[in-house]
């Protein structure tokens, strides 16, 4: 792992060391993205059909998951692993429930009532990938939000398995928060589908959900295509970024770089100190944990473009957190809660040394879909207020017109915009007649 | 104005009907900004300047707003402008400071805290448009929420005037909320320095505002560029739908549909009825009040692609509304607010005959920068959340590892993921230890 003296280091060093990797979609993926969406419009499940042949190996005359593959799946999990799920969900819900916006109202003026009232988004789209693992985990993190917004249609796309059925943990997750409109369709037919519709496959309005780059890609050209779908955000590899102090247990840093690290060879991963030992001690971890560890492979490869900087103070350790803006941030400092306050730009924070990142994938109640490539800047992770609308309302009486009326006819008047001073002043005449 | 009726058109009619016309930017636009945001980023605070002097007609040494033109525009606007600008501001801020999302905790289970924290976007760039008219009102509209966020850096770019100048009323709108980092950059070139940042504009987080096809080509493509920066929403024509019932106003609905008719030709302007008496009412108002609009000629054209269409019952009404999903939806009719739990989709709601949609634009408090284009499926206006953060923090304790470590282990486990249950396990034993 390369280590680099933060103050030694010039301008351009430094904007290197904070400068992610170009996500660089290869022409190819694009171009057969597009090519899937245009087919998957113009010939709607048959399209699904083949490509879910070519893809996923498998043809399904029906991709819809019926009561009997519902009933078996929950069958099929073993009792740790279903309270698990159960366990986890728990808390997610009561987390997410707490965080939810309320309407409000209020008289700004007398005689005028503005209010914001919240509805669900009517169709969304949950995506939940397969590839090397079964993601249940991703499942819940969809569907608990939606569901608690009330989002009256939920559709949630799996791949199959080569057998034909979806995972039984990402069924028994997704049935548990209510959503029973599973469909066993992958990849970017998926998405497409759920974008524009088909004859099995609803249109939605919004799409949430990680995926593969294929996934990924459709879900930007969707977005981009008049009377497609909106998505949730944009998305790029995981990311970590760990401040710790001299007092940290390498262990435990390492363990959490490792397990960013093993996501994917793309995944970033950061580590800022003070101290020089801490900085020896966990590399070394790193070296012992690396060595019993199933995806290695994939670790190793992650870790090569990892970063540890030495910094000379905790203050300035933020000040680079903050530009950089990561996904994740672990502060394993002695008072991780009084730096708090300095955090200005992250996804999902973890104070102290005990709050393994892991937690918040799996089962602390935080949303595990968060902003990643720099996006915490302007965004936070997913939430219920990411399937609602907040819509306005005024309701203005004689005497809200007389109230404000007068007010809104010089703006327009100021503006140049006769009509718009013509509509509020016909109604002025009328009530004070 | 072509009036249809809704149940005797096919539904190839109706979609027709509802489709809101391709935004079309010529290939030369879009090359055009390509162009402006490449030169911007290479040639900096040079290009703004020739920009400024080829788009503008004005040379200026230094962009910035001093304070003896903050001082001068306050002397010369007349006190009624100044007035209504002040209390305009006052119900604006009113409103948005009454829906600001609070920060909450929650311990998901013993040892285990969870919450979620607000940030300010750091550094936000706000853009107020002046073209045919100066639009003090959008200049509330935006610095408003972002001064309620508390924002640290807030600049705010406006096209310079023939003589160099910033419009007057627009300098006293953004002073007024403790803005005064405005800078007279206009068009795409604005958007651009926003955007990556030149020697005199701060690179910013995030993009707000309207603007006419060149700012909005140039929001989008910023937003799509590496390392660019993220805008507020997808821009489209204003809209307007009516709901109105036999015992609506028929010069009030009139009044209505032409202040929306009057921004531009590209106008979308609806009105639903169920009343054909009703319909007939408002196209002759709609042609007596034509007769003594300044801006005719815009209002006319935008008519001539309005859509009146009869209905055979309300309910139908709002069916059709929630697909088309409107910027602004005013409900002319007799009850409502029993209306309102019908509204699933909208950017913003007027309820009943007195509560004119410009009041919205100006003055009742609600933010007049909202979704077109359908995004209402999906999306509200501008809040003070716009111009926030939500970070989720944890904060887990021994107590708190015992609790919800064994969870965690069992679903990494799950899905395979061994980096991830061993940076719990090593924590669960040190802690059971």
């Amino acid at each position: 792992m390369r280590r680099t003296d933060w103050n030694a280091a010039d301008a351009a060093t430094r904007a290197a060391l904070l400068r992610r990797p170009v996500q660089v979609t290869a022409a190819i993926t694009t171009t057969t993205v597009a090519a899937i969406i245009d087919e998957v419009r113009a010939l709607g499940d048959a399209a699904l059909r083949a490509y879910g042949e070519r893809f996923d190996g498998v043809v399904l005359d029906d991709w819809r998951v019926g009561e009997a593959e519902f009933a078996a799946a929950e069958t099929a999990l073993d009792a740790e692993l279903r309270n698990a799920i159960d366990e986890a969900a728990a808390r997610i819900e009561s987390f997410h429930r707490a965080g939810m916006t309320s309407a409000y109202a209020l008289d700004t003026a007398p005689g005028v009532r503005c209010e914001r009232v919240l509805r669900p988004i009517r169709r969304v789209g949950l995506y939940v990938p397969a590839g090397s693992a079964p993601l249940p985990s991703t499942a819940l993190m969809l569907t608990i939000p939606a569901t608690l917004a009330e989002c009256p249609e939920i559709v949630l796309c799996t791949p199959p398995r080569r057998d034909g059925s979806a995972d039984p943990a990402v069924l028994y997750a997704a049935r548990r928060s209510g959503v029973s409109r599973v469909l066993k369709i992958g990849g970017a037919q998926a998405i497409a589908a759920m974008a524009f519709g088909t004859a099995s496959v609803p249109r939605c309005d919004k799409l949430f959900g990680p995926g593969n780059g294929f996934v990924t890609e459709a879900k930007r050209q969707v977005a981009m295509l008049e009377g497609g779908a909106a998505i949730d955000m944009p998305a790029g590899p995981s990311e970590v970024l760990v401040i710790a102090d001299a007092g940290a247990n390498a262990a435990f840093v390492a363990a959490d770089l490792l397990s960013q690290a093993e996501h994917g060879p793309d995944s970033q991963v950061l580590l800022i100190s003070d101290s020089d030992a801490l900085l020896d001690a966990v590399a070394a971890q790193v070296d012992l944990q690396l060595a019993v560890l199933p995806r290695a492979d994939i670790a190793r490869r992650a870790l090569q473009s990892s970063r540890l900087l030495r910094v000379d103070s905790l203050a300035q350790a933020f000040e680079i957190s903050n530009d950089y803006a990561p996904e994740h941030l672990i502060l394993a400092l002695r008072d991780a809660r009084a730096w708090l306050p300095r955090v200005q730009a992250a996804g999902s924070v973890f104070l102290g040394d005990l709050s393994a990142e892991a937690l918040g994938d799996y089962c602390s109640g935080t949303n595990h879909v968060l902003p990643t490539s720099g996006a915490a800047r302007f965004t936070g992770g997913l939430n219920v207020a990411s399937f609602q609308l907040a819509i306005t309302v005024q309701e203005v009486s004689a005497q809200g017109i007389a109230a404000i009326g007068p007010c809104a006819v010089a703006l327009a008047g100021a503006e140049g915009l006769d009509a718009h001073r013509n509509a509020v002043a016909l109604r002025l005449r009328e009530c004070v007649a």
